[in-house]
């Protein structure tokens, strides 16, 4: 234990401007490891030094990567980008001000109180994790979230804000405006206020490239407001662009102090000096832990509820950025880091077990906050004398990071002063370093994400099928099994695909397609027979 | 293409007693493979009708494992087990009926409106679950959760109860009464009841084993119900006995219809017929995946937002039960396979770049939903001309699943019809004999947790030397440093935990000790150094 503390004194790395700490004395790194990666991690920062000045840093999209200028205008290349970002940012806040104090107020009630995000992936996942981390009950104005295509999910959603749907803004996001997701949710959204009498124009706001489809929409429809996205900032790095302020203004969480928390973080992790930067330190972890191969998972496990959803939004930011088919060199390599986790002591239940005994495939990262409440102004409470609830977080903590170490399995420590705006612009900024920097020592692209196309172009594919086989249906004269409906449907191949969608649509009601069932069937080997052999007409 | 058809055909698995198909056929297994693991599969199923006679399956605990008895009482193995079930699960529903028709009434308010669940671990993730998955805004009471010993959750959970406490009932869950994070829960809650003028006993009900420390808490405080828990069902396994039926009963959900779903499930996965048993095909493919040891991670990802927390319910009963340092002859094997996921199509724009371009070391279980929304009354919503947000979700779970098997990735579907209490008791059943049965088939124990132990005693060590720290402090004259508190406390080797305590105590107000503080410092050499060497005094 000695020895550890000796380890624990020579290698943390205190952060005094973020008021952070990284303890990776439970790195089982050896002391040969710095100096080994001494001249890749001089590379790493050349690179990352190139990248904020305005170098294409994503070559295959041949874009800019802007993200570190969000939260310092003055690093930004061009004066017109500077402005951009200082008169959006400005913009924000005024229009958080404008609707809070019902300058700017619905069509028929006094004062928004609610706002619905539309969006997916880095389109939701900052606004969200923010929300979690920073909302109160007491805020200005309640979220709610539309993230994906499930129309059971927006009916949930819809029912929660119930009558409130009157006094709710909606925020439309998407960069490109074209994701499908989203488009869908809009929609469905301009639905429900329309069913409820109500302009939906009056309450919508776009977050969105210049000149897109949503831009082109919202302009026309004379929105309450639009907010650009720029090409130089990715969706998961999108959280301190308007994407993320505008949500967390809404909430009245104070944005300047996300912005500067990032900008000081940033400053943090310029640093050279590879002991005293908190992303380098991360970045050369995660490179020891997996072998630069990403063998070992990064378990999150903030110990602190608010933290909860840190892990969704580093699952984006950490497998999108890393996980890649090819190297720079265009070398196979299938590289990335798988990340999961949700918050201690919880987790811990859920399964330490298989954290300290079972296959040694992880290292965990613990987030520590020192502060206990963020209200501290009642009396102490205490569970036995002179014990609080936060201790105990603290002792399953410390205690859970010895178990793990005592049985060979690694974790680092970040150890944070409190979960505050400042707090939280601190961290997102370390991982987006982390991973920029990670990148940079694999050699990969971590700013595009050309394995998402094929899921998306095959989804297309069936929607478009779907067309197709509505006709042929309609065309018969008598009902159709799946094989033959693909045949006449001009896909003689996709006879699967045909029978999950001609399944799918008779199971709903009103979607045109019946079922034609025989006798009822109750063993396993009938309703099989009957399943794959069964006949579809249009209704 | 028209392969994959045959393939599909060949392995569908169609079990029309519970609306479910498993389609194995992304799976890349060759012909020889079910033959080669009949003869251990035959075993697994030998020692699941074992322990389903009541022997005693957990040799470790000296248990019985009978959460199947749960929803089949006559399957018990004595009359006074079989009573206890029928009994308990009437009780519930009497019980949920009487608050809801205010029979049984709150002290101060008319009639119970939420609820507050106190468990962490098994004791909040299937309540958790079921609340998510089957819970609406028009439920009879609302749910709200403490899962964790985080005092500034806790905070915020009460924050957002506000003045509905009055007509709140809280549930404590804790098999042994001596679960710390829960103890502490409902010390932080009966002084929120306090605050509020409330008698706390008034508005609480205790879940807990016969005879433990909260069983002997309520009784003495007459508090308004227990029910019990057994030593035959192990918490990962105790969301159908009243830990998980009396919150979803509270919430108006059909707990009959969910017992019947599980019950259906375990019938239809007593068959020994593989290809026609969903759960012993599931336990093969995770077999085949990951080489009988683990070596791939289990991606869930249902397509529909209610499913959403089933990944958390799962890495506890997966990771919990399978990650274990030493099989059933005590040779060390280091099992385990890890869980994670969330829900697509959003988690498509987290990491299936990863998923299909980046490390190959994981399988996806798909889960498929054929309803599209659980409300069908109304007119039909289209997106486009006779396509629904539904035929998008749909769309690019088919897409997915096919852009990841190009890429050799594999992929389990599960598809049902849609999301019930029946559907989520039949979900929670298959996965509990998958559990059982692939625990058989790699020879180790599923119904213990031995590697919690390890960090439960580090933590109340750290709890335990914290009241001599204080001490050590207290007799001190002058400002000491880690190390010499350390000393003075008796642990001379604990420099490092000490030190961690006084950071924690002195960054809180209240806690009794102070940091002395030197000049301010910027950079980040001295502020390693302030930190390292810092004092600190009793207040």
């Amino acid at each position: 234990m000695s020895d550890l503390w000796t380890r624990y004194q020579k290698y943390l790395a205190v952060c005094p401007t973020i008021d952070l700490t990284v303890d990776i004395s439970r790195m089982r790194f050896d002391d040969g490891f710095f100096e080994s990666m001494q001249a890749r991690m001089g590379q790493a920062f050349a690179a990352m030094a190139e990248l904020e000045r305005g170098a294409i840093a994503n070559p295959d999209e041949n874009r800019m990567v802007g993200h570190y200028w969000l939260r310092n205008p003055a690093l930004a290349p061009t004066a017109a980008i500077r402005d951009e970002i200082t008169t959006t940012n400005a913009r924000v806040v005024k229009f958080a001000s404008d609707l809070h104090q019902g300058v700017i107020a619905p069509e028929r009630a006094s004062r928004f109180r609610n706002f619905l995000v539309i969006g997916i992936g880095g389109s939701a996942l900052g606004p969200e994790f923010v929300a979690s981390a920073l909302g109160t009950s007491e805020a200005p104005m309640h979220p709610y979230f539309f993230d994906n295509t499930d129309p059971d999910g927006m009916d949930r959603t819809l029912a929660a804000i119930g009558e409130g749907l009157k006094e709710t803004l909606t925020i439309v996001i998407s960069k490109s405006g074209g994701t499908k997701e989203t488009r869908n949710g809009m929609l469905e959204a301009k639905a429900a206020y329309q069913r409820a009498g109500l302009a939906f124009e009056k309450h919508a706001v776009a977050v969105t490239g210049e000149g897109s489809d949503l831009d082109k929409t919202a302009t026309q429809g004379k929105w309450v407001a639009t907010f650009p996205m720029w090409d130089w900032v990715g969706g998961r790095t999108s959280e301190l662009s308007a994407v993320g302020l505008l949500p967390a203004a809404l909430q009245g969480i104070d944005v300047e102090a996300m912005l500067a928390g990032a900008r000081d973080a940033d400053a943090a992790t310029r640093v050279d000096v590879v002991a005293d930067n908190p992303a380098a330190l991360l970045a050369l972890m995660w490179h020891h832990s997996g072998d630069g191969q990403g063998k070992k998972a990064m378990v999150v496990l903030p110990y602190r509820d608010k933290l909860e959803l840190f892990s969704r939004y580093l699952q984006q930011l950490v497998m999108e950025s890393l996980g890649k088919e090819k190297d720079l060199k265009g070398r196979v390599v299938n590289q990335g880091i798988a990340v999961y986790g949700n918050k201690g002591s919880t987790d811990q239940h859920a399964y330490v077990q298989q954290l300290r005994d079972g296959l040694n495939n992880f290292f965990v990262t613990f987030i520590r906050v020192l502060g206990e409440r963020t209200n501290q102004s009642g009396p102490v409470f205490e569970v036995e004398p002179e014990i609080t609830s936060g201790d105990y977080l603290e002792g399953f903590l410390l205690g859970t990071r010895q178990a793990l170490f005592d049985n060979a399995r690694e974790s680092v420590t970040l150890t944070l002063r409190e979960v505050s705006p400042r707090s939280i612009g601190v961290l997102i900024a370390i991982y987006e370093r982390a991973v920029g920097l990670y990148a940079s020592l694999i050699g990969i692209n971590a700013y595009h994400q050309p394995g998402v196309e094929a899921g998306k172009k095959a989804a297309a594919n069936v929607i478009a099928l779907k067309a197709r086989v509505m006709r042929a249906l309609r065309e018969a004269s008598e009902p159709l099994t799946a094989p033959q409906i693909a045949e006449r449907a001009g896909a003689p191949d996709e006879a699967e695909t045909v029978h999950h969608l001609l399944v799918h649509l008779s199971s709903n009601r009103g979607r045109g397609v019946v079922r034609v069932f025989g006798a009822a069937v109750t063993s396993a080997s009938a309703a099989k027979a009957a399943l794959l052999g069964a006949q579809f007409k249009a209704e």
